[in-house]
């Protein structure tokens, strides 16, 4: 199911991704390591996991024996390590990238569940965004959606490229290409001029 | 799946309604058009969706292709009109009735799964009540269910007088007709004299 | 599904007891009665739901005739008992009881759909915890994960203990004791020592 131009390590590194805003969370909230390996692990498959309970199918990671694995290291990374490693722009490029990444894999997921265009466009949006806001809701912050800046919007555009991509039959590689770039040039727009 | 006494367009108009109790939330609290579509989708498809995972089938939205389509335009409509058009007795009018025919829907499609009377009739609760739960928690507003009026004890009678009608195996036009009509005047009688 | 060594009767005692630390926090917050039923429901199956919705089967809860019973019968008697008669130590050690068992039980089903090592423990640690996590969230208190005490991990010991037992290919029964146990002995130990 994972399209071949975003190959398994990738779609691995933004999950690991996503866990490392998880985990940093709280920690920043001064938590335990249980508690820190749970919101890594909401935060790295929570958006996909709504995708494939959506869709009809089980969650991703649950026949995926690395996933958890990647999400546990990611968690125990977070714990050993000084936090301001962590909290440069580095962090905020790397979520871009999943960002995107993430809008593009759950868009092309969908439709070859059988989604229609526009619901499948929904679905790569959940992908990209909705472990952070289970993250946001659970630790009592005010969820990345209600901030002002670009977020949603890009993975939004990430996806609607993919959809129109594929209703125009181009190549899949390069339709995903182009679609994780636009995803993440406009989030990076976004970061770079806030 | 949509039981005949509610045909599709009343079933979509209640997404509409949903939808738009979520986009005006979002305009309330000063948000982007993006974020007012995010809302008008989990408040128009929250509970639907939550009674199919349940369930146990594909969210009923991901093989329609209308339903994304009239969130969307609702999140528009709400976007260029004034909010001052909306905000008025008539939309919790509006409300009612898609709670009271969200109740009956979801009920009627929990029994034609298999699900048992009681189970079923927390389906139509959930139907008619968890995108508005939803919209709340995430938005970070206290939630409908916390609020004194009569709103999910509307559902659950609608619910209740659904199963009730079909274990005395009446029709079904009757049935859904009394269920929506019961819902709607407890609702409305809360909204009149609250 | 239910493992033999936690017969169905223990499985709804356990229910039994999340539904009432739900209905118990509606009725601290002064709501009406179909809240603290909603309240019970949620947290009463929140964990089970979602491990099943994850796993890609229907909620248990939609095809057993007694869940919902059980839990509305259990929102009457919070609603008819003078609240000072469950808030004193008794609850919490029942709900570490509950809390173990559902780990356990909840890896159990999570390995027996095939579910890979890992998962199978996170999903015990979901069974066990997120319906208590649904209900803060929904209250808007702060969720039980976030507090410095040991929850989730007697949570997690459960669920370990759990697949290691299934790993070295012990007994069921005794394996699922031991989780059992070892669970419920680290919460105890939480409670009495906090």
């Amino acid at each position: 199911m994972v399209p071949t131009v975003l190959p398994p390590i990738l779609d691995l590194a933004g999950t690991a991704v996503f866990a490392l805003t998880g985990a940093l969370l709280a920690a920043r909230l001064r938590q335990t390591f249980v508690t820190m390996a749970f919101f890594a692990l909401i935060t790295g498959v929570g958006g996909g996991s709504l995708r494939d309970m959506l869709i009809g199918t089980p969650a991703f990671w649950t026949h995926n024996p690395w996933v958890a694995p990647v999400i546990f290291a990611t968690a125990l990374i977070a714990w050993f390590t000084p936090r301001r490693w962590w909290e440069g722009e580095l962090l905020e490029w790397a979520d871009a990238a999943g960002l995107a990444a993430f809008a593009v894999l759950g868009t092309a997921k969908a439709m070859a569940f059988g989604v229609a265009p526009i619901p499948a466009m929904v679905m790569g949006v959940i992908t990209g965004c909705a472990g952070g806001v289970i993250r946001d809701v659970i630790a009592g912050e005010p969820s990345i959606i209600m901030r002002p800046e670009l977020y949603v919007t890009a993975a939004a555009l990430a996806a609607a490229v993919t959809v129109l991509g594929s209703a125009l039959a181009l190549p899949d590689a390069l339709v995903w290409s182009a679609a994780w770039l636009a995803g993440f040039v406009l989030r990076g727009a976004a970061i770079r001029w806030k």
